[in-house]
């Protein structure tokens, strides 16, 4: 057989089901071997930024990888802002990127480029196949470092991925058992914690449990608990914890850690400023806080906060936070962010997936959410943004029973506008809600924040998406997705409510 | 003053005179900056590949570098797809690569990558700002080294950016000159030429009078002579000579190139496979031919050309090929390559550029509009999808009073389609015509070639975009952008001629 169909038909073997895929030339033959492995569904993205974040999305789902499948170094170059997120998410994913056969890489043809340069920033895993005999065992690794530590790349040449090769048996790795380290810094952590501690989590999936936990160990001791300001994958919503986020604005975030003489880290690393500012804190707790590493960054946290809860005497005990919101006013007032966050907690439907990349307009929706039924919350974790439409089809992919929402800031939507198209051929039931602005709002915040005006000729060129007004609809209606424009609080419960009682996607645009 | 001020006032002096930009908080002080510096103009896009393919098209066109400004490593990532392209081309341009502040990269916060890692396979020059003081100094160094070679890139920290600097005169270098090494082999080229040679030119700009002498060298020496396959500019049309470009199947360049005992590179590389395939060649003369580079790839050729002209005794003659096309009928037959290229070439405005990324339908148009009135031709030099629509944008900024073409695949103009938005912006005049086949056609025929047939599942799966369609006149609504649909030669030449007879952008959806 082929190595390239080697490869995937242990893919498929490994539990792999999807492949976000924008292929070319170099990857015909694994194109042609998927149909050897019908177990892996092609999804094709009309951009690769779209695959990359759909397979982040997926795999903070699911926590299992998708493959991408990536051309050369352009294809890839295309992908890597949305997998900068997924390597800060640290989510499951085997990017394949076909490369020249490796006899034409001397003659320097026009697409040839130094991929794995490209790749290595982006990459927890990062290999070339250099024979088609290794290339299974060669897969093995990657997906098994997909599993354990993010984002994983495989470069392939077209050559070796033509090649022929006898079928080899390649176990399947069970996965190892997980990290327990934690136990031997319990009790130090449970005797630091009081009112003078800070309990911060993170961590590939903040399960409701581990959230329970965390609750139950702050309402016992007196310590606060945050979330990190970006977490990766939350569960939460009305009868769990009602847990905040270190705020975004450093400025707030270091007003809340000020008292911290210790912070335990569960999951997350110390926390520091998104960007440096002039005169600013770029550490945002105290220099003498000490700092506990309870479960490292990307680690599972579960287990650990349930110890951690037995061992401050909280094994048991009750949520003390979040409960259904109170029905929504029916009201004609025009959308404002407050009244926008109360609308869409109070419509949320049950086991909502939300992909927020809201930013300045979405601040509040969070918040207001934790009363709203319970759902998953994936937010921007590694701030490049264009991430929240792909990874919200993604996110679909993975669990076709879910209604996903994606909040989505106009000028990130239009990074990956084109997301909506997958959306529409796979028929996703994706609500992506445009949060317009017609602004760059959060850039007029920072260059306040940095310290100079933002009322600069060349701000007001660069930060303004009113000349023309984008029309989101029209741009919807380009790709096959539904969509309709409201202005008002009401409006905007009403299409919500239509878009979560029809099947597939639609596109709300929310004019502010 | 601040170092941004300095940078940017010192690129003012020097001749630069655009900035595509989409910056983020880290180069906020260069926003502010651009005040200090009214002749650089800033253009919004609304993705990054949108700014760099701009840059690269006005760099083709004014032969002057522009500025891009990026946000950290995402934003360049985002860009690095249309960077790969003017590398190939060598256009001058310098990228302004905003960085965390130096002393918060070991904080590593969420947006933190290796941005020299990514950046250096597609930059001829690349640094990172160490001081505030040199920066003016390094900026010059930049920009000298994108006249001279390509793409350069500039890593700028926030603090570097920010900090206050004595004002510094740095002078404006003045261009080296021309490289006349050429000189040297003048003699062994125009004693080699004769039928079983050829001329290939290729270079950064293929001038029309460097186009004609070398059809004179040819017509007096029985010489053939190709352009490269994908040039970067040429100036050709009626009155102008009609020369051919190397065909993108190798099997056809092989077949073509088969005689050639000697082959003159001027301007280009040796000819080589755009991919490797099963079986086929990948160096596209006979192993046995001998080369003469007579100017190194990217040179300059005009001066080359005609010394070799006049060393063959044909320093002046009549220019061969191309007349002036007889009139178009008017036919309601439905479009189909041929009769598009014809239309295409009977409606072409005098004094366009034409932005050349129509893949497989529009295989017919470059050789069609050898007798179209005289005009530019821009092409995919390096094989990254998503180039004609930024690159068209980039080049109506460059020559505000001649008409753009943008000759677009579906499926390329879908990976860069923001851009139609920066042309309804700053009202540019560019028509954009989409050729729709509703699928990824080149890689049917590519998976052919590859020796595997084009109808398993998976194929049908990844190369039709059929399911939805795709409303391109829609999209371009969104984006504030006039379109209309054709599906005849009558309406295309009918909407090929109201869009030349207005200011503005259009787009026309030609339904194949």
């Amino acid at each position: 057989m082929q190595a390239a169909q080697s490869l995937l038909e242990f893919a498929a073997r490994s539990g792999v089901r999807a492949c976000f895929a924008n292929p070319g030339t170099s990857e015909m033959h694994l194109v042609a071997a998927l149909d050897s492995a019908p177990a892996i569904r092609p999804v094709l993205c009309l951009f690769e930024g779209i695959a990359t974040g759909a397979a982040d999305g997926y795999g903070r789902m699911l926590r299992q990888p998708a493959l991408t499948l990536l051309h050369l170094g352009p294809g890839l170059a295309n992908g890597i802002a949305n997998l900068h997120n997924a390597y800060r998410a640290r989510t499951p994913i085997l990017s394949l990127i076909g490369d020249h056969a490796t006899y034409h890489r001397a003659n320097d043809p026009p697409l040839a480029s130094d991929i794995a340069a490209l790749a290595q920033p982006v990459s927890k895993w990062l290999k070339t196949a250099a024979t088609a005999e290794d290339l299974v065992a060669l897969a093995a690794e990657g997906l098994d470092a997909a599993r354990r530590d993010g984002p994983a790349a495989l470069i392939l040449p077209a050559d070796i991925a033509w090649s022929e090769v006898a079928p080899r048996a390649v176990s399947v790795t069970t996965p190892p058992p997980a990290d327990a380290s934690w136990t031997k810094c319990i009790d130090d952590a449970a005797r630091s914690l009081g009112p003078t501690a800070v309990i911060l989590l993170g961590g590939r999936f903040l399960s409701s449990r581990a959230c329970a936990a965390a609750e139950r160990v702050a309402a016992r001791t007196g310590a606060q608990v945050f979330v990190e300001t970006f977490p990766t994958r939350m569960e939460r919503g009305a009868g769990r914890a009602r847990l905040k986020r270190l705020p975004y604005l450093s400025e707030m975030a270091v007003a809340l850690l000020a008292h911290a003489q210790t912070i335990v880290l569960a999951g997350a690393a110390e926390p520091v400023a998104f960007f440096a500012l002039p005169d600013r804190a770029t550490r945002l707790a105290p220099p003498t806080t000490r700092f506990i590493e309870l479960v490292k960054p990307g680690g599972e946290t579960e287990a650990a906060l349930e110890a951690l809860a037995e061992a401050v005497g909280a094994k048991t005990g009750p949520i003390s936070g979040a409960e259904l919101l109170a029905p929504l006013p029916n009201t004609d007032a025009r959308l404002d962010p407050m009244g926008f966050a109360q609308v869409i907690a109070a419509t949320l439907p049950h086991n909502a997936i939300v992909s927020d990349e809201s930013n300045t307009l979405g601040l509040y929706a969070f918040d207001a959410a934790a009363g709203a039924p319970p759902h998953d919350w994936l937010t921007l974790t590694g701030g490049s943004i264009g991430q929240g439409l792909p990874l919200a089809t993604g996110a679909a992919i993975a669990c076709p029973d879910r209604r996903v929402l994606a909040l989505e800031a106009d000028g990130s939507a239009l990074y990956t506008i084109q997301a909506l198209w997958t959306q529409a051929r796979e028929g996703l039931n994706v609500t992506n809600v445009i949060l317009n602005n017609r602004a760059y709002a959060i850039l007029k915040l920072e260059m306040m924040r940095t310290g100079v005006s933002a009322q600069t000729e060349a701000a007001k060129e660069l930060f303004d998406l009113d000349r023309p007004s984008i029309d989101f609809t029209s741009l919807a209606a380009g790709f096959g997705v539904r969509g309709e424009r409201v202005s008002t609080l009401h409006g905007l419960a009403g299409a919500l409510r239509r878009s979560y009682s029809i099947s597939g996607p639609t596109l709300i645009e929310a004019m502010f």
